[in-house]
């Protein structure tokens, strides 16, 4: 039997209003997940401190990380990706309101073995 | 300092002879690989067989894959993901020899806890 296929670009809410996390796939310590954000941001000061790397990238819409050891927002498009190193302090610092900005994420959680 | 921003449809060669692939981020147990093919397609009854598990997305493009348990190729066009178990025999049937296509590639290798 062929593995099914999915759009990941479809089965979106026509309205959101919270950021939606949804889990694709999951193993051992890998984590994919799509977001889909219509206007959230995280408020000012409020850091995510994550364990793990996290790996993201930008499918549709338009989106602002800030990162607090840098002031200035980086504004990611369509295509974009960046690696967030486990613990670097980071926030959404805007998302698009007029349209869907669509996330994947990997998430690497550290093993057993890792040091923390 | 801010991570760096990349972004996964651009540095594309103009010409792709053989199918390209580019390891993004690789930890531990998982490997992130951009995947760039113009036309390009395995022979027929030669079959992948990975130890690993492989969730792919098709970003831009168009392709065909095969599984052995099924004789009918799937179509995969922007935004379709599906995930690819390990030792599920599969092949590229078919990328559109007009257009580059773009997929990206999440392996996640079993840890030396997992049986083969």
């Amino acid at each position: 039997m062929n593995p099914v296929v999915i759009n990941i670009l479809q089965n979106i809410p026509k309205k959101v209003p919270e950021e939606l996390f949804e889990t694709l796939f999951s193993k051992g310590t890998v984590k994919i997940e799509r977001i889909v954000s219509q206007g959230q941001c995280c408020l000012i000061n409020d850091w995510y401190d994550q364990v793990q790397d996290e790996w993201v990238i930008l499918l549709e819409g338009q989106a602002q990380l800030q990162f607090k050891d840098d002031s200035t927002p980086i504004t990611l498009n369509s295509g974009d990706y960046c690696l967030i190193p486990a613990h670097t302090k980071h926030r959404v610092h805007w998302t698009d309101p007029e349209i869907k900005t669509i996330w994947l994420a990997i998430h690497i959680y550290p093993t057993e073995n890792d040091h923390e």
